[in-house]
C-alpha cells in the first residue's frame, strides 16, 4: 500500500514513521519550510520512547506532490486544522483519484466538510486518534507511550479500503479499530479538548489544578451540555456520564493531570494558532445553525481568539 | 460633622484624607493589622498628585470602635466587596444608632442588600464613586487625577443627610453630586467594570490590547446585553449606547488604554480577591432570580474564580 501523509508534523510523523518501519512505501508531505528541509538534509529525527532514531523518509513539499500528480493508495491527513482546507486545495488532482482515499484524522469535529469540498464522500475514511506526539523543532520530533486509532468508511464505497487501512495500521503497532459509530468517537474527544484544551488555556493551569478550582466543574458542565445538545442534534450519539468520568480522570494530580494540554503547548508555550474552532467554536456555529444555545462554548472560542490575538498567534 | 471612614484603604483614605484635610473630624476604620499599625506609628504616607503627606489620622479597628460605642453622625463604607458583612457586623450597633447615617460607596452593584441587614433603610445612603486610588503598602496610598462622586438616599429620611454630605464633600474637593438616579450610575459603572475588569484579567492585557483583539467586542457585546436585561427586570434605567461609546473611549492606546484595571492589578499583580461576585457574578445571580439568561455573565464570573483559586488569591 502506497501511502502519503499529508501534514507530516509530531502525528503524521508518528503514523509515517510506523508505518515506514513496517514497510510500507510512505511519502511525508508537509509544507513548513525548516521542517521539510531538515528532514531532507539529517533525515527524520525521532524520540521514541527515550530512543533516538533517524528515518530517511522521503519528504515534499504539497506543490511538488501535485506538480508529480503522485498517485497514493491513502493519504493520512494530519495537518493542523486551519491548514487543512489549503493542504487539499494545493494537492489537487492528487486527492481525486479513484483509487485514492483520504483519512482525516485531525482532532476536532467538522473536519469532513472541508475533505467533501475536494475529495469525492465515496473515497474518504474519517477517524480519531488517541495517540500524542510532540514536535521539538524542525525535523525532530518526540514519541512516548502507548494510544489507539478508530476510523471508518463516510460511504459504503470505502469500507473495503478502511479494512485494509486497519490491517496496515495495526502491522505498525498503531493499535487501530474499524469504528462502529467514528462520530460517537469523535464528539467524545472533541468535548473532553473542548473542556480541557480551552479551560487550561485560558486560565494558564494544569489539568489538575483547573480539575481543582472552584467553580471549574460547573463550567465543564455547562460546556458538557452544549456539546451533548449539539450532538443530538447532529443524531450523534453521546454519553453525558462517560464523558464526566473522563474528565474526572483528566484531574489526577501524579499522572495525566499534572500535563498541561496541547493547546496550552501551542497557543502559550509557542505562540501558535489554535484548534478551537474544530471544538469549542464548532460547537457554538452549530448552534447558531440548529437554533440551540451554547453561549459558553462561544464565550470560550472568544476568549481563546482574542489570547491568539494578543499573544500574535501564527 | 463627626465622619468615620469604614474601610479606609485606598479609596477609603481618599475621602478620609480630603474630608480631613476640610477641617471634618474624621476617624479610620480598618481591619488589616499591618495598615492600622503603620498609620498609627508614622502617619498615613499619601503621595497626592506627586506631593508626599504624611496625615495624622486616628485609625481604629471595628472592634475598638465598637467596644467604645463611638457615635458618628455618618459613615462611610470603603471595604473591599467580601469584607463588607464582617465590617458592619464588628461595628455593631456603632452602624444603628438613630442619628448615624451610613453611605455605602463601593464598587459593583448589589451592596446595599449586605448593609440592610445591619442598618436601617431610613438612614442608608447609596452611591457611586468615580475616583481613583492606589495602595502602595501598608499606610501608604497615591492619589492622582480627579473625579467625581454621586449619591442620594434610600428612603426619603435620609434626604436631608444627602445633601448635607454633598455639602462636605464638595468642601473637600471630593466632587459630589446629589445623583437623580444612583442605580443608573451604579449599573453604568459596574457594567463598564464587568466587562474591562474582568476582560483584561482573564485575558491578562491592558484596555487598549484586549479592545483590539480578534472578537473582544463581541463579546463586550454579549456583557453589556446581560447587565442590560438584568438592569431592566430590576426597574433600572439603561443607556446601552452611551455604555458602548464609554467602552469604546478605553480603548485609547495613548490614554486610558495603556492601563490595566483595578481587577487585573489586584488578582494578577497581587494575588488579591476580586469584587466580580458584585459585578459579573452579581447579574449571573439576577439573572437566575428573574430567570433571564445570562450565560456570559456566569462564565466570566467563574473563569475569575478559578483564577483566584489558582493564584490561592486573599
Amino acid at each position: 500500500m502506497k501511502i502519503a501523509i499529508a501534514g507530516a508534523g509530531a502525528m503524521g510523523g508518528r503514523f509515517g514513521y510506523m508505518l515506514f518501519k513496517a514497510g510500507y512505501d510512505v511519502t511525508l508531505i508537509d509544507q513548513w519550510v525548516p521542517h521539510v528541509e531538515a528532514i531532507r538534509e539529517h533525515g527524520f529525527k525521532i524520540n521514541l520512547d527515550g530512543e533516538d532514531i533517524c528515518a530517511k523518509i522521503p519528504i515534499f513539499f504539497p506543490e511538488e506532490v501535485a506538480a508529480k500528480e503522485e498517485k497514493y493508495d491513502l493519504i493520512v491527513l494530519y495537518t493542523k486544522s486551519m491548514q487543512l482546507d489549503s493542504m487539499l486545495e494545493t494537492l489537487g488532482s492528487v486527492v481525486t483519484h479513484e483509487d485514492t482515499f483520504v483519512i482525516c484524522l485531525l482532532n476536532g469535529i467538522g473536519h469532513e466538510e472541508v475533505v467533501k469540498k475536494y475529495v469525492p464522500i465515496t473515497n474518504i475514511l474519517l477517524g480519531n486518534t488517541m495517540w500524542t506526539a510532540g514536535l521539538v523543532g524542525p525535523g525532530k520530533i518526540k514519541l512516548h507511550s502507548t494510544g489507539h486509532v478508530d476510523f471508518s468508511e463516510l460511504h459504503p464505497n470505502g469500507k473495503e479500503m478502511a479494512k485494509k487501512a486497519v490491517d496496515a495500521f495495526n502491522d505498525a503497532g498503531l493499535n487501530a479499530v474499524y469504528a462502529e459509530d467514528v462520530y460517537f468517537q469523535i464528539y467524545r474527544k472533541a468535548t473532553l479538548n473542548g473542556v480541557m484544551n480551552s479551560l487550561c488555556t485560558i486560565l494558564d493551569a494544569n489539568m489538575h489544578n483547573v480539575g481543582m478550582a472552584n467553580g471549574s466543574w460547573q463550567l465543564m458542565e455547562g460546556i458538557v451540555e452544549e456539546f451533548a445538545a449539539v450532538a443530538a442534534a447532529e443524531g450523534v450519539k453521546f454519553d453525558k456520564e462517560e464523558v464526566f468520568e473522563s474528565l474526572k480522570s483528566c484531574f489526577d494530580k501524579d499522572g495525566i493531570g499534572a500535563h498541561f494540554p496541547s493547546m496550552h503547548q501551542d497557543l502559550i508555550g509557542q505562540h501558535r494558532l489554535t484548534e478551537i474552532d474544530s471544538l469549542n467554536g464548532y460547537i457554538a456555529q452549530k448552534g447558531k445553525e440548529h437554533g440551540i444555545p451554547t453561549p459558553i462554548c462561544a464565550c470560550i472560542a472568544k476568549l481563546i481568539h482574542c489570547k491568539e490575538d494578543l499573544l500574535k498567534a501564527t
